[in-house]
């Protein structure tokens, strides 16, 4: 137990327990680089605007510095007296520069502090998530281009419903992604503000230069309300949601990756270094990392309903509540990025049974619509010309015959409009019909294919600053 | 039990428990105007494109108009045996038409068309609720031009921390909401892409005109892949995620309108119109508007929690479980737009006590940051600062003075520092020094206020283009 | 709008946006049976205490009979402007019996009197749920009868990995209803407990006798701590909580049905009259009803989740918030009851395929465990017999075989210590090996078959005492 | 990297990044000792059973007990490569004992093994849960006695009500208390199930004896159908919906304490050892524990929902996604456990401010439900009494009194039935009155104290059997 900071006003100390329960060290040290590289502008703002003596800024960031050192040489020992990474900073300040340490905090509170620290997190976050979107949108990318022409079951309600392109199946994720990508990049530009200079909630009473400091921090604005500033979490939540809904698309992958993979299925063979084995059955080899990625899937979307929970009917403006908003978060930037990345390589490496697929695409009557299709060309309303191929697929099923193997004799007993008997049912007609904006139809498929690398190409990796703090102390230093 | 439309490939009829059961026509008789919306464009579409004659396509259209005229007059009763709203409304179509009613579902699947429906449902909610919060935050403006010096108790923690402008506390309330616009500003533009067209699954093989389908129904984009497009509900996910924060912001201004209101914080009295009794105790005047907004808060996390639920490992393409997408969402939508109406009509009729806020801001030592500072400013670190402030704080509890009681003597007891007891320490003068970005002093407040107005003003409405069956009629017609 | 029963305090109406944004009419009026039922008994209990004239109370009790008569009937219309059900009741009973019928709310509040209400409807729910359950549970054990030696292919990671009886995997779903009961007896037992005589927190000033309004109404207990009476909602969190489970356990056999319905597994049919089509294609037999009962899993918890979330944080006692417990609750009950009721139809009239699912169990290496344990009995240690066992699998996979294709020398080239290349594998015989407590061989499966059985006839309905408002009348009547 | 010991099938090792995204052991190293327990006995049972020699039985006892040690002593440094501590353990005995090592694992599977695992924990979990649930109530009830006497204003929607005793408010967290330990007593019989020997989902081909196993591990029941035993778990979401609804309870205590730690309530003053201050605010002292545990109730719900989500829809038996149930798992007994601690010893170390209580209980009209309550005992219908209470303090309030302020005339002016104006209105007297069971009134609260000490005192501590694996090794010794 050491003697808090902010004991001026109290009698006693802090039973240990309360310490122990009350700290958050162990989760919020992960934030080191992003606190000091805060505390080193905030100093040098502090000496340019003559709050503080330029030198002791020297000195603060200097010591800074060594204290940055030590923690990467992990000389540091954290322990939960030293409350959360902002006191623990602070205190090893003053082990290295004595008294002079104490003016850090000048104009500062750790309401601010920490909105700041975490809002440099949010965007590195960020930015390293959506290059993780990026490589996989281009494993799909390439994925497409390899299976342009390779027939596949297309599913509805997990049956068999009509031939697809596989490459439009995979272009389906892209899709998805894409969206992904349009709203972590819209939540960077909410977590983009520089909260410094909020104080505890009210401002702070020094003539701060907030621009400077935003934009020495690579910030492209400022927060303009100092209570809202150190209650919100709005871009943590939006980090999260955002996070739940790509989660949610890989585990709608995953789950077609572990149905694949089945023998029944048998569309797909993953890699054996993307797969493992069991303990008890020597013939195991299981889409582990599929399954995996679909359990995490239940803990993100955890995480964000406790921050939403731990939010809600919270006054304003900071409350302790709000230090929990980071293990969960933490946890969620983690998984999505290790999911987003071990995808890559699985999908990369996987292989295709394009036969068995082509076999499947073309059994189970997956071609009933088109020869509904056919009836409607020949003028039967369509909802007829649905029921006269049902009872066809229902007589066909009797005889346990497939469509192609149906006589004309046996056609024309259901409808006078069928002519012949071949009627060119196949797969590849029934794909490259479905020629229309959007469809599976192959020369549609390009397009899409050639949106989609278009679209990589122009996506930009969004800004992520250099927090090093050495680095930004050379780059302070005037 | 009547026949399905879909029902010549089954022996048996379905089970009543399982016609119940499946039947989503409760809920979806909501989205009738939408589908017989979709329905009118679709059907000019066929004849346009001739897929089916213009003649038949003009019967359909005029079917449709005296099918929705029939709704409107209440003269439909909508029962499980007809499923859900699109199979309910070519069932009246065909009463009014015969057959040809059965050339409407032509290019078309349940899937692709609940899918339009439900976007052109979403795009209105989303414009409704940018409108609501709009007028809520007309409302915060007004009210921060009222108390623009109206000294109030600035918290953290639920203690009383430093004096804040009443102005500065609603416009972080205004921040908020203005980022929630933000939020559904993007959503809208996710939601507002069309897929019909995509069919089941794969696209459809005939010669549509989706742009033009597009156009008339007002999207400003097309789905470009029929796999995603029928899978997607990413735009119902972020509707319910963006407004899932703003109930949270509301349950935020809720605690704080219960708190207020009780007879201890005392800093407002809610009008007599929105405030309800009690069954038994003749005196209680109850937030009750305020305590339900938090409450139904809880819901709308559910919903969204069980929208994630339920797409989460869903294999591709359309599954039956996306029917359970609707109550959630359409309660939420509900939920949202009738919290921020009411919300508006309970803050700009509350009325705030002044004295009695103004008292509490300057007692319970808030001041003692202001004091920590005036040492700072003479030279002292404000770690030292602080400690000796904490200290002077506990000496005055210890003695029951406030800061101002406390004698020369007595300060520099502390400090020698000190050098008069007239600090001028008040609450104003509190207020009035934090004059820097985003702080409580007037001038930034006043600032602020402008900004806000600005940015009302220069907010534009969503485009909520007209889906009036009739009126699409006359305008599609050439 | 109408002037309130509270309104006494107050010089303003409600505002009417308010009065529709508060009322709870549309939601509870599904409790105007357990309303009057407890009125009755409350009505009765305060003429026998003589805290009202035994006239009065007779009085009322007769008018309230009428008003349920009305009610049922359908002669009420509810507006939001009768606020609740509680209130709505009283409105009526005043129209029938005039200025009396102000005397039903002595002793009593809303905050008790609507506890009361919903543990009346909890137990009920409860009741019926665990009645369902039973039932499913009975299909279960006579499909498990039925399948008692069906060979059936095991799977852990959706991968075939032991064969099972098909009785077996029956009765796993057997076990967790088991569990699934246990819990509802036990929320019942907390449900059980009579609250009325709380008053609005405090208990009332009169000399209730609570015990016989418990008997009455067929209540176990009575509530010991009145602020803790209105506040708890426990019993709801409860019966969620177990409800989410219970649906998980369908989701889960839901997820079965659907992969055992595709062709690919083929391991079963649904009956026509539990599968339903597509609008667009013929061919399509759906397993609706598994697919929404997995989709509706997603709700039940968003459910929990939206009262957890709704009650966390509220001080004592009772908060407005509370109202909103119920839209979700009764979504749920609804969801539970149906679900339970058209899975146990939907089960019994499947079709098994044998053939397909012997020959399922039989292949894909799902032999291999015995193989190794084969060479466990010749004394290799476990783990040198699984390597040994998946190098051979490896081998007869390169070679496109069966292991029991393997020659003797191809087996011997892996391990010595096979003699013979006859080594007896097959489905049966694995089964049958694993003859352990639990286990799938026949006879532990018959045994489990009769423990089944025996619990199905030992569990006792739980009691579900009658609330007619008449018959609570005539049995009150002294 | 490491081979794998069921990499035979395997034709490459597996990817770095897929070793570290499927490894478990830096969660469930955790489970070391329950695992190693479980090893012993299940060694010793193979012995026993002659499915391995005696002797080797005993070197591998003897092995997992130096393994044990090396653990506890921190000598093992466990890595990604290891798996998960099953494998751990297992290749640390190998590196013990070399080969003989591998006849460990005969007969079971890590997919009962892991069961074994988890069960073993949460029985602990829950032992320990509940012995401190039992010590916050033992603290609630010694404040009980403390303010057996103690006027408090009691509320409802957080406005004055009517008074109350503060031992009242005390025992009705003891009650929900008491409902949380049935709870988890439940939550225990349904974890207390031992499932060793369900090998990997089929039983194993061996004759154990599990009856034997389940005794040592101090189990009360065998689980009986070994798919369910693999795949079941149940029992961490009871004990999680359990924690979520004690936490619950928890949190809504917490919000008490922040909100009468108020200067605006001032009702307690917290210890110093259980407050913290501010870094920027000299004179805060703030409820931190209270608002850390309000926080974490968040999270804690997220888990219960994530572990939901996790299992929703996962088909029999064992799928790699339920590796993922224990973080949430974890952190929610860790949670749970240090908050019922902390909240024990921040409760028996406040201060109660009575005079301020006593004070603000009898003000704002709290006595007005006594004053119509007076008029109903002259004979005036309660709604009608309610009316008149109502306008009275409509009146008081316009004149800025109190009701004991108001003379005779301005009594009658309401109602003609007040015939004096002292009217005995006392706090005391309202809460003296409640003399109803569960009601508020001295004696009552006399007789709840009573019960609360006896149902302590009957309480039990659940067993948590004794898993040191060198006692087992003793116990187990023939």
């Amino acid at each position: 137990m050491t003697t808090k900071p902010w004991s001026g006003r109290f009698e006693k100390e802090t039973d240990p327990q309360v310490e122990a329960f009350t700290a958050s060290i162990q989760v919020d040290q992960r934030l080191a680089r992003h606190d000091i590289a805060g505390s080193v502008v905030h100093a040098r703002m502090l000496g340019r605007q003559k709050i503080i003596p330029a030198t002791e800024a020297t000195a603060i960031v200097q010591g800074l510095a060594e204290v940055w050192q030590d923690i990467q040489a992990g000389a540091v020992q954290f322990s939960p007296a030293m409350e959360d990474i902002h006191m623990a900073v602070e205190a090893l300040l003053a082990e290295k520069i004595g008294p002079v340490a104490g003016k850090l905090h000048t104009a500062r509170s750790r309401n601010d502090q920490v909105a700041l620290d975490i809002r440099l997190f949010t965007r590195e976050a960020i930015a390293a998530t959506v290059e993780a979107i990026r490589e996989l949108q281009a494993v799909l990318v390439r994925l497409a281009e390899q299976h342009g022409h390779t027939i596949f079951p297309g599913y509805t309600h997990l049956q068999r419903a009509q031939p697809v392109l596989l490459a439009h199946h995979f272009l389906a994720y892209f899709e998805m992604l894409q969206r992904d990508q349009a709203r972590f990049r819209e939540a960077y530009a909410r977590a983009d503000v520089m909260p410094l200079g909020s104080g505890a909630l009210a401002g702070v009473p020094y003539p701060l230069d907030r621009a400077w400091v935003a934009q020495q921090l690579g910030f492209s604005q400022v927060t303009t309300n100092s209570l809202d500033a150190v209650s919100d979490r709005d871009f943590l939540l939006e980090y999260q949601a955002a996070a739940s809904i790509c989660m949610l698309h890989l585990s709608r992958l995953a789950e077609e990756i572990v149905l694949w993979s089945t023998p029944e299925f048998g569309y797909i063979e993953l890699d054996d270094a993307y797969a493992t084995g069991s303990s008890i059955m020597p013939q195991k080899k299981n889409p582990d990392v599929a399954e995996l990625v679909r359990g995490k899937t239940g803990q993100v979307f955890g995480h964000l309903l406790g921050l939403l929970t731990l939010l809600k009917g919270l006054p304003l403006s900071y409350n302790r509540d709000m230090q929990e908003d980071k293990p969960g978060f933490f946890a969620t930037a983690d998984t999505l990025l290790a999911s987003l990345r071990v995808f890559a390589g699985m999908l990369a490496t996987m292989k295709v049974n394009r036969t068995r697929a082509r076999e499947a695409a073309g059994k189970g009557y997956a071609l009933a619509t088109d020869l509904a299709d056919f009836l409607v060309r020949r003028g039967l309303p369509f909802r007829e010309a649905h029921r006269c191929v049902g009872e066809l697929v229902r007589y066909a099923a009797s005889q346990d015959k497939q469509l192609h193997d149906l006589t004309l004799e046996e056609y024309q007993r259901h409808s006078s409009l069928f002519t012949s008997d071949d009627l060119g049912l196949t797969a590849e007609m029934s794909v490259a019909a479905r020629n229309v904006l959007g469809g599976t139809a192959p020369g549609q498929v390009a397009a899409q294919i050639a949106a989609a690398r278009r679209a990589l190409e122009e996506a930009r990796p969004l800004p992520a600053p250099d927090l090093d703090p050495r680095h930004l102390i050379d780059r302070t230093a005037s």
